[in-house]
């Protein structure tokens, strides 16, 4: 049994397996970044089939050069699963690493550098750095292409991470997993299907997700959660036609002012949604989960200075509100404005809100709470156009609905005993500091893997804040790829 | 010395003169048709310089074959004016009759027959009827053509109706001047100089606008006044740029709410403007006004289920609804709705209003009021976009600007006796009745007339409503010229 010193010990250091990664990891990276920079040369927008089965091809092949059996799940019209797995010898847990290899479809002329053709620069978009120069892999410069930061960066960082414990002779603490998708940015459309029929091939005891940036603050971070979320189509009516403003103002009522009155009427000054029992579902935070939330508090007033207004919505901190489900204006929209605007009385005002949901929280519940309120406004409250006899008789008539495709939140417990163990090992490998998050602001289907496998899942993203992930110029700073093989590495021997 | 009996006769029966227009007029329907036909065959778009003049040659020309003798006032850059006058000796007043020879620009791909090939047709879009046939001159028959209705139907019933007087060797009551503009649908921008440097010429008691449609009902129509018209551009602004709606919301402010909340505090459920002072500078209507609005209020059910609501804005009746200056939201924008929605919290949200003038109100006096109003809640009102410093200091801020081209109302008392005479005698000229509205509420820059020339305006129209004015198949119903020739003679000859 280990004296409370050295479990104090395990807590705040690196392992002393871990403690030799870095020196690996140095004296590799100008391979990792060949193998990289070929990665990233593989054109990988989902709806390419030919192309991604390229990708995959060329990852098994690095799987198998470290040693490694690949194996490809197939699905119909779906880029194949990219599997694999290290099986520990009497380890009592498995993680499940998850990456994805597919990208954002791209606008090439919006691009400095081709997106397929990977480009190093010192520093964001500065001059090229020849790839086989000695300062090639310094920490500050940038590969350029699609799939840099989101996702092939997490793809490379779990092969270089396993090769580094396994050409350490090292161990993983646990036995792992590896499941490397190929249709992410498509939305996942495949996923559920391909869980629920390896069901038994993918069981393991936590999801460790490596997609996404670290903190903006430069942190690494650990993300325990992700908010659900729910789209919401929203329409009033107005007369029939659109009506000359002149001729018919002060006497046919606006939908456009109809539909202001309406959304003003879901919150109140200080951002909480007055929609009746709208917060009544949400699972309460744990202590740790609060003082993680409190750690994060110092980092705002930079955040909202650089985004340019004075006061917050809610009173909650960033971390915090996202604790709650939220409820957005994604856009509104009645008649035309600018150069466009007529004298019109519009026949119709639309808006689109989004609706994140946190943990305890269900889609159904809260568009039937949305739609009571619409009651509550005294709105006839339809799911299609109103005929002329509900335009006769309904003063006021509104549409709506929920798009498909809505989903839950999902949520790991700071206190789970095997997400804790990494997060220790993660905070003693990053040498920034670590933050960690109850759960992101934004949304992954994370429910359905809960749903579909039973396992909670953590994020452990490792790209740089301004990666420029799903836009032009995409890019990983190589210093986040070196951090973040460091990283992957100390968690999966968190127990040495 | 009338007897009380023959006064009460003249306020409820044709003058003699006038009793013998109709059957004038039914004599030479043929002729007046081919007339028309040729007028509506030139292409009338106000840009279109060389089209206008051989517009306004043929109006001469017509003219000069009906006795009377034209003048073109020219003024660079614009259509010139067709000016002509009957000086009647001892006549103690002088009427000035309007209209206008330009029409609204056209897509004839959106037209059924060419837009400047007249066609006539029975009924609405019914079957073609040959020009020359004992049918064309049928009261149902529609002419096709741009500027049918709007406004060379005016231009013909005023030259049509002086034919009819100077044939029956009848004398009008008043001298009349002639006045039809070349650009009224291109917004009037030379008409203030060109009255202002004709203005001894253009000297008159009362203007006669014969523009626009009759009254719904298919009743005869005086109008004595329009609303101005201002319309305001309002943003209210957000973050810097757009932000993620699930790693920010219920952080950041969302511009569309604040905008949706700003809309919604400008009016009450009952449809009235709660901004500080908004209806102080009315001036009140006078018991024969509120008389006529009354006479009104039967037509109000059958037009608000035709336009398919089921409750009014205000509790007013439509045409005292006009006499009340009116608040609009012609357009409201944020982000995107439908399929280009996106999980954002926009920068800004924007909104135009259309603010309809009353007598009494200017321009700036309610463009102030709106000022006061965003002070009121809580904005720092700017007519520009913040600065940094700004968006640091004030958690709301909006931009207002009033757009150029806002004027006021123009109204002429319905006790004018000049134009109590004229009313008197539409009314007997009109076999289906005759409405009459203190005030449209829509806009003409008649006020521009008043400020110019000190002369009062009536509005006299006579086109169907459902002419497709400013449309594709614009029409003018052959009864309603017919019609129109028979009022207009009527009103001219009102002491008779």
């Amino acid at each position: 049994m280990k004296s409370l010193l050295a479990l104090f010990l395990s807590s705040c250091a690196l392992s002393a397996g871990a403690a030799d990664v870095p020196a690996w990891r140095h004296a590799h990276e100008a391979a990792l970044l060949r193998d990289f920079t070929q990665l990233l040369s593989f054109p990988n927008i989902a709806a390419n089939k030919a192309d991604m089965r390229r990708n995959a091809d060329f990852i098994s092949e690095m799987l198998r050069a470290r040693g490694i059996t690949p194996r490809l799940l197939e699905t119909p019209d779906a880029p194949p699963v990219v599997y694999a797995e290290w099986i520990v010898p009497h380890a009592k847990r498995t993680i499940l690493l998850y990456a994805h290899y597919d990208g954002q479809p791209v606008n090439p002329a919006a691009w400095t550098d081709p997106p397929f053709a990977p480009v190093l620069r010192r520093g964001p978009k500065g001059p090229v750095v020849a790839p086989d120069s000695a300062d090639a892999v310094l920490p500050d410069n940038r590969l350029y292409a699609r799939g840099a930061g989101d996702d092939k960066g997490g793809v490379m960082a779990i092969l270089s991470a396993l090769q580094a414990i396994r050409e350490l002779k090292l161990t993983p603490s646990d036995s792992l997993k590896i499941v490397f998708e190929g249709e992410e940015e498509a939305g996942s459309p495949h996923l559920e299907a391909i869980l629920r029929s390896h069901r038994d091939l993918l069981k393991s005891d936590l999801w460790v997700v490596c997609d996404g940036p670290i903190h903006p603050s430069g942190r690494n971070l650990i993300v325990y959660g992700v908010r659900g979320d729910m789209n919401v189509d929203l329409t009033v009516f107005g007369p029939i036609r659109g009506l000359h403003s002149g001729h018919y103002g002060n006497w046919t009522p606006n939908p456009g002012l109809e539909l202001a009155r309406l959304l003003a009427s879901m919150k109140d000054e200080t951002g909480h949604v007055v929609v009746k029992g709208w917060y009544d579902d949400i699972l309460p935070m744990g202590a740790r989960e609060k003082a993680a939330m409190d750690a994060t508090l110092a980092f705002d007033d930079d955040t909202r200075r650089a985004l340019g207004f004075a006061k917050t919505e809610m009173t909650l901190g960033l971390a915090e509100s996202a604790t709650v489900g939220s409820l957005n204006i994604n856009g509104m929209a009645s008649g035309d404005v600018g150069a466009m605007a007529a004298n019109v009385i519009p026949d119709h005002a639309a808006a689109v809100l989004d609706i994140r949901l946190v943990a305890g929280e269900t889609p159904a519940r809260q568009f039937a709470k949305l739609q009571e309120h619409l009651r509550s406004q005294g709105f006839l409250v339809l799911d299609r156009a109103p005929t002329a006899a509900e335009r006769e008789s309904s003063p006021k008539i509104a549409m709506i609905t929920l798009r498909p495709g809505a989903y839950g939140a999902a949520r790991t417990p700071m206190d789970h005993p095997l997400a804790a163990a990494l997060s220790r090992a993660a905070r003693a490998a990053s040498p920034n500091g670590l933050v960690e998050l109850p759960t992101d602001g934004g949304s992954l289907p994370l429910s359905v893997v809960v749903d579909a496998l039973g396992a909670p899942a953590i994020i452990l993203p490792i790209a740089n804040g301004d990666d420029n992930q799903h836009a032009a110029d995409e890019n990983l700073r190589l210093g986040n790829l070196w951090a973040g093989i460091d990283l992957l590495a100390a968690t999966l021997l968190h127990d040495q």
